[in-house]
């Protein structure tokens, strides 16, 4: 698919004017209450066959097989979805696929983010078009010397204007080098149309203080790896967008279940054994980690697209290892 | 005090066969059990008078104010002490006045963390011989680059060999520039006189892995802060050693019993209202803006030791709204 | 422009057994030997409407006006050229446009970058077509913890074989937060078709080191920015390419003459009068600063796209100041 | 030795009235004109003993066979010189052997720097008192977080205030995680008591940028190290501090002599053959690596106290290819 032209862009704009329309499961817009999007989502891979084409079969199996874990949704497109490396259209065509396969009452959020201000307001007019209910935006980066609180906060709000469905802040920092600064979370966090955060950073301080300076705003905080979940639920996050989610995404719904219910000893026992698998298919080894772990729990991995690589079999052991040692695998 | 000599290092040696005898309030050391040093502890500023001398008369008043609050014990010449800014005699002077000054059933925690390994060993033994119950040990860091793995298991093995009293490892990154990796830690764990580590750097993902790969042993982990005591907590931290504890004691204090009965609501509600006044006293404004608080909550502060200088009114003004903004004055 | 389908990709490996038959001005490639890319290059700026559209009618005209100096070429699509804010259609036009604004004698080097390695080879591809002389390929940057030595070996190796032009590496480590390795970079440097690296990094020792690892290899280094370029001139890179250009064209030029005719003290002169508006236009006021001055030289600056920001008036005076304190306003 | 108690305090103050009468050399203090400090410096180690005593003995050795070297003068208790490792006394006794075994007419830097200003006041004080020409006074860091312009201004002015010797800023930010930023330097360069800069950083923009703000005073940079040398020539420097001559002395003097009468080719052909075996002696290898090297070029490196390491076989071999592979063994 092509970028949107001119006319796409101002036809957003009056598009604006029809009010949201759209109500999935449970949430509502409108009337001032922004969407609930407290709970757990697997941050979805998007699988590829052996000559690196978007494998959109596998994306339904998997999808399919994750639909019996009581998720609160799913995200795709996130940095886990290797976004960057798919076309515009192949991220259109990922989340229309996503939206066909699973469940009604599950929330779809998509992963929107562009460099630039108009691109991701297309991409998520575009995106709100095939089904996304939320649109994750990543904080723009590669001019991340320039990006001032006043830059992220004109480019969110902009996108937040113009965006048909609820925009979710993302702070990345292993991926962008750029934290987004919590006081500019807490301005944005006024806007209308911007519900929460995914926060990948890990800072349970900067998490706990975003909780308690939006206290008074509609804004919900979602831990962005599983490694932080209990320490994030126990400061005032609603829920995590984990990586790990797709292999053990049951065992990650039930730390969510013992943290709402005050079973912390519990949690703090399964939160334990989750640490070091959840850094294996994150920051130790990538998408490459977590593909091949997917491969082991009956799920399609798969390859990455170039350039990342594969793992060499002393990673692959490795990997295995942070598994086994907490009796996953 | 000079620098001990040759002698005093081999009577060192000697005095070790002789095994640990002190015994403090209900903690005991040898048959394999290490000491108890779960709980709160305030990382104890240094007065200065108006001519930057010690001011130890004005420690002891400092300490008589805070004999009241159930701490578990006191650290003196942390991080918070200004302790690079004092002579090695200034160092076992505060130590010694502060034993004296302290309940005798509270641990009194000394920093003893030098460059050298030599040092390090004298300033420990010499801290002991003054009556500190451990010796916190920050990780040397002028030669970062340097700091391998073996060389830090290096450098504590030999201090924890030769220390009198039991060691606790202390990573402060923002200070050094440098985290104590994990596994290094994990290694130290097995060390019959290292009990236990204070980490300051805040990564919960980090303390929660320490936690867990140390479960076998008898090791425990202290957060090196208030603002992330209660996510630290819940995954397995026994205690915390804080600034904010200087003139937000009690408070921290009831965090602690407030995770410990699993009063996990309560809990949330203190820490978010003690995160902007832990920074602002660490972080944002430093020693400066920690003493200038205790000014203000009934201790003395008094200025810090030159190059560390006074708040401008602009920055008083702020440390005063992270205070007041949360019902704290 | 859609990206290219999997025949375009077969064709590219195809049409590489032909040779490489362009020649442009005195460089051949061919024989083993590689291209010649010593010079001064402006990172020619992509200008916008009021409304934020390309306008290729003002980019003429900033090449028209340039034309006159004794560049050897112009980069379009580097960082400067605000690339990752342009659709594939617009990075592809301004290249078209490019090459037919400057003199035939002058080597137009293309930024061909993207995250993914199919995606940079069928850009790099479509700008050969185009036009374009070279491509600069920046490290892909967003997974760059995993962007390890054979990752990136990977990644431009393939983008090398089957790339119809000479490839130029790119790395950039204020955008990207990566610094492609010295050993990666001697590796590739053996490839046939990488001819060179603009590195701007700004570190000396770095390029001095890249410079003695290739002597045997037919590799040449560029200065990624002017605030260095006497100073890797003097440790053997070949020319720069440079923002400043934009605006002090002729003076970045005399500078490499000076330094290619041995005037060391003159070339000392002139160099210390650019660093401080060097540092203006780049990592101080980024291309937001750089399009101001292009207003006040001459040129058409104009607007940046979003997020990218207008100056204040007070950020304004600041980088006036840097111009007119060193006598060049 | 003590600390200085408040009377050496004063008497410094006093002291300062008398003016510097000390001339060394050619070089002359008073009517305004500050000591020339042009010129190279090996950055002298501290031998150690097989028991870590300092070997008095050796260093007087290495130091009368550095005596034929033209180098400017001598730089003792610098990082290289494992500083923080030794105690006050060493300190001083280091210097004052220093003095003794090197030739009257070679200027003897110190390194003075503490963490505290008294502290610095008072080793600089005490470092003229046994003999030291200079005092090179590197940026306190533990605090870095607090340490602003405002402190290192407050901080390096009292020094200068009260030193009887002439005092050499130093930042070293592989060591400090602190670059001491140019306006601040630039500031400090009016001071009549400050002459000039070690940049350790390596940044020669920077260093250009020191040299051009700082042109109508009489201020002088000395890069820090060898890898840069040539390029801090380029643009301005006067001189090098380098851990590399205490092994290639004559060669980085012959750099030296290259550059100052305009032999840019060659200069570069010998600046290329020095960056690998500087990195390795420095960044790499550390002071381990340094003194290894020292052994196998006929003076004495001996030990580093601990926590340094020595070199495992696997580092030494890289290490001697890193000399072998240029030429040097």
């Amino acid at each position: 698919m092509a970028m949107l032209g001119p006319r796409v862009w101002f036809s957003v704009r009056q598009g604006l004017s029809r009010g949201l329309s759209r109500n999935v499961g449970g949430w509502a817009s409108g009337e001032g209450r922004k969407v609930d999007i407290a709970g757990i989502y697997p941050a979805v891979t998007t699988p590829f066959t052996a000559t690196a084409e978007v494998d959109y079969g596998k994306l339904e199996e998997n999808l399919h097989k994750l639909g019996n874990i009581p998720f609160r949704g799913f995200l795709v497109q996130g940095s886990n979805g290797e976004f960057p490396f798919l076309s515009s259209s192949e991220r259109l065509e990922v989340v229309s696929r996503a939206r066909q396969a699973i469940p009604k009452d599950k929330l779809l959020l998509a992963g929107a983010g562009c460099e630039s201000t108009q691109a991701t307001v297309e991409m998520t007019v575009s995106m709100a078009q095939v089904g996304a209910d939320a649109a994750l935006v990543v904080t723009p980066s590669y001019y991340r010397g320039q990006m001032s609180s006043a830059a992220l906060i004109h480019h969110y709000t902009k996108v937040a204007d113009l965006s048909p469905i609820p925009v979710v802040l993302y702070s990345v920092p292993a991926n962008t080098g750029l934290d987004l600064p919590v006081d500019t979370a807490v301005i944005l966090s006024q806007h209308p149309n911007i519900v929460g955060i995914k926060d990948s950073g890990g800072d349970v301080t900067r998490i706990g203080l975003m909780v308690h300076k939006t206290r008074r705003q509609d804004f919900q905080v979602l831990a962005g790896s599983a490694g932080f979940l209990l320490a994030s639920y126990a400061v005032g996050a609603v829920g995590g967008v984990c990586a790990l989610a797709n292999v053990l995404g049951a065992q990650v719904c039930q730390l969510e279940r013992l943290c709402l219910t005050g079973q912390w000893e519990e949690a703090q026992k399964l939160q334990l054994r989750l640490i070091e698998p959840n850094t294996a298919v994150t920051r130790r080894f990538g998408i490459s980690g977590l593909k091949k772990t997917m491969d082991w729990f009956g799920y399609y991995g798969g390859p990455c697209r170039a350039p990342l690589q594969e793992l060499s079999p002393a990673e692959e052991e490795a990997l295995h290892l942070a598994f086994t040692s907490n009796g996953w695998l």
